[in-house]
């Protein structure tokens, strides 16, 4: 089937869960073949790309399915080698050294990039995607959050000084797949835990998309005994009463009219994870009391929409491919 | 074994799993033997309890784990031949006949027994409950939230205006027993999502023993795959700067220090479902942000301290044995 | 999508597990539309197809995903009105009426159709499949057990005075949609359990197709806590000492060589359900001890290659397009 | 409550998941205290028994909850310091060190300790259980295995030339706590997997015990996606037509009539893994055809009687205890 194709797509950290899910989805992508490639981090050899030099491959794009720390030390090489780079690190997503140093606990060791990469929401930076040789794909909690809370943001809709919470479950798969107690059968099944109260390295993901104070946006991360998806559950009070369920209805229909993989469930209708089940959509529904009070569900996939999908999602705009394509 | 036991305690409803899970606690205690008791609500016979009639039944207690209708219907009787009777249903949990319709969509047909019902929150209301007939015994949800929250709002902990978020999560067997598309194992599995936005009937339970205005507290309920536990993540902004973490862990000890079934971790550390799997135990933690806001992590057995643990507890102060009495 | 397709496929039943299946997979073929219809077990109107007449639709096949006894009404109809229909109930699938009757308890209504309907397994009949009108769909445990079996038993493999063994495991989703105490989460969750033992009524399939009588084939199926797959483990000993792991493995390669859905795995080796999730293939792999004792492991998705995939695959079969399109 | 108790026994291993499960038990003792030993397996120092000596324990009896390797070397220190020993590992169950070499891929470091091991499946070894010094307690699958073969083989009920066909199912808690991908969430959730195709090491176990020849005996383990738990489905043909389903019946019974922990349920009814779920029950069931062919399924909580419970019950024995105390 790849023999037809006329690109290739070289993914680093193919054996973890989201470098899996990138080959099994350009696995059906008509143009672009999906090209696994081996990395120290996989193995024992002392090179970075072992038994390969980057010029011997002939990639029009590279997936980083790698630690943030592969992914600095990896996109300079990649880029220079003439391949534009989609990382689904946390590398690349934050907008200066100060802030990923905070959240990161470690160094930016490539800080020249951060000004060049785009932030891989198609949603909301179609058109600086298209452009970028660097696109510094989201995090899988900040892609549901941002997608459900920006729109009300700009329009006004959220009283802010009350803030927003957003309660936030995830399937086991975004934890990785290396082996760990956290993450074993026994530990997880029939077990519902929370993590990250309040200081999740994704918080500042959604303050600097969805232009938020971090007063104003409270996030705990929860582990649900599934291996895929992701719920986020979100509260706020409107700004005003003018801020009806119709109203708010209306801002997330003219928000996502033309997008094809945001889905505005009808009020009072809410999303499941089945909805999402191994798709790129973001399904968003929500439901408000008279006295104003609103809470808002987004489901995603998390491997999909939320690593992988919108991964390809990218590769598809900066390659001029139909968005949806493999998709 | 149950032999040697000198009184009895009869259980309508003892094929749903509240009531089997009374059965098995029973078993294991040392004065009361649990009885099943026919209702014509599992069967096809036209009688309230086919069969039998309640004075020939030596019954100390009855557990009613039934809907609120029966309950409703069966306390009377009960009452009138002699017996305590522990309600698990709905039926008694609010103030008012006109609290109750607007929440439970139906007439409440025993408004007289309201007055006299005594909620049955042991860690609140012990030397009422130890001197009633009538035990309406807590929700599962307000139970877990009650625990975590009354303290605190008591204390003046918590910015009441900028209200009180309560996520949810529950296993699927507090939906009953009863075979349905919404419990069937291939809707459930792999799936987590929302129920009940805001307007659960839980809510008043809440409200009421917390001494909340409604629109100080949002509640979405939520189903985890898996059979039981609750886990409620509770958000709120404190009221002043003193009340910092110390404060609160302080406000939580003080509270619950005599308590046998309240566990507070230590701040920073929040409780896990296998914590609280198969005991009767509230497990209670949380963590706070400089700036003050705080998230407050409570779990039980949804089934044991959410229903059958706790009217176990409450017929152990009826009826003067050890509180944790086969517990 | 679904505009510039020419034929169109009806889909009786289509509310169930296997009916849903095959919407979703006709969704991805590129020349064939599915049509739900509307069927009076699916609702309480009295006409078999409410509200449609059978000749309004221009259907070029019919997917029967209904009980037996709808399936046996509605077969000659559809087939009066010119559509070829593929049917996945147990209607068609025994050769006779006695049979039927005996494994179905009850009788069977439309004998005359029982000689014409082709069994649905392309690996053994695909010339006769491509021009019949009438296909009955395996059942989803014979699929398996006679992809293993029948190579085997024709080669003269197996040592059938000691018997063939094949105990097999099913998720839930077998069961059907319809709510019950048996498939509901809290019953299967953490839980394991057999049923119909020795006398499941898909063993005649199984005697049918790979030519054994009954005492030399024992099944009991059983229920694990998941929503789809079926493994097989299948135990028997030799015929004779030629009867090598490497004459084995060459019995199953020259079964198999160009068959599309089926793969066999090095000897050793053996598939679990992950390898064939939402695939239409049988993975078959097995093991044998120097003294003869063998055990083969086959792996399909039950409502793919069990069900509604291996239903298309019949169908491109006898509409003429490429055996695996939209699988 | 401890305080009361008159005995201590030691674990070693508590942290593994039998381990574990021994200090629960333990726990609801009325005569013996559990008491924690940390062992250089479970950390970083030199010594066998971190930071302390065998003889400034004063231990009734010490539990082995470790590695065979580990089990060899600790015991014979255990027993000089005066204790008691239960092995839960497979160090002590095979009765020649040949086929502890054959089965186990390593030497015995310990073999006079294996004349006098007892091999403590109490229901057929009692009276030798109580006056050993060492307690070799059973793998969990030949548990199941030996109580539902042992009486139909003594009986003469079964066909040994056709063999018998245990397919076992296993609980993940079964491959131990330590984390692996094999035990990770993502890979056992919705999967079904089998492993040890014919050649477990449990295995000998089985035949020692039955009396068994190793071709008269094909075992396959396999795992469920659940924490815990055991169901083994168990074939044969009966030797001759006498042995009926009443004849087998009755067989069971006289084996089990005074055993407290072996259910044999009626002709046609067996066990779930929920009927054993938390206890120390084997719960055995069985159907069989006119022509003979028979189906046994065993049940067990593989933490339970497959280890931590039945290792009670032998200290039970070893003690003088009633012998389901704490069970």
């Amino acid at each position: 089937m790849s023999s037809s194709k006329s690109l290739r797509a070289g993914i680093v950290g193919f054996r973890g869960y989201s470098g899996n899910e990138l080959l099994q989805i350009l696995n059906h992508h008509r143009f672009v073949a999906g090209i696994p490639l081996e990395h120290r981090s996989d193995s024992t050899t002392a090179s970075p790309l072992s038994g390969q030099t980057v010029k011997d491959q002939d990639l029009s794009v590279v997936f980083l399915a790698t630690p943030p720390e592969a992914s600095m030390e990896l996109t300079a090489e990649f880029l220079a080698a003439g391949a534009k780079v989609v990382d689904l690190s946390g590398a690349f997503r934050l907008r200066t050294v100060e802030n990923y140093s905070r959240w990161y606990k470690e160094t930016h060791t490539a800080p020249d990039l951060l000004n060049e990469a785009a932030y891989g929401l198609p949603e909301f930076y179609r058109n600086t995607i298209k452009h970028a040789r660097l696109i510094s794909n989201p995090g899988c909690y900040p892609t549901a959050a941002n997608l459900a809370i920006r729109p009300l943001v700009s329009a006004g809709a959220i009283h802010l000084e009350a803030g927003i919470i957003c309660d936030a479950k995830s399937g086991v798969s975004g934890a990785g797949r290396k082996p760990s107690m956290k993450t074993s059968f026994c530990e997880v099944t029939e077990n519902f835990s929370a993590y990250s109260l309040l200081d999740h390295r994704h918080v500042p993901e959604v303050l600097q998309n969805s232009n938020l104070e971090e007063t104003q946006f409270s996030f705990t991360a929860q582990l649900i005994p599934i291996d895929r998806g992701i719920l986020e559950t979100i509260y706020f009070r409107r700004a005003t009463p003018e801020f009806t369920t119709d109203h708010i209805y209306q801002i997330y229909q003219d928000a996502y009219a033309n997008e094809p993989f945001v889905r505005i469930h009808a009020p009072g209708k809410v999303p499941d994870l089945h909805s999402v089940r191994r798709t790129n959509f973001c399904d968003i529904g929500f439901s408000q009391q008279p006295d104003g009070r609103t809470v808002v569900v987004a489901a995603i996939d998390n491997l999909v929409k939320g690593a992988a999908g919108q991964a390809v999602q990218n590769m598809n705009l900066i390659l001029g491919f139909p968005e949806g394509e493999g998709l």
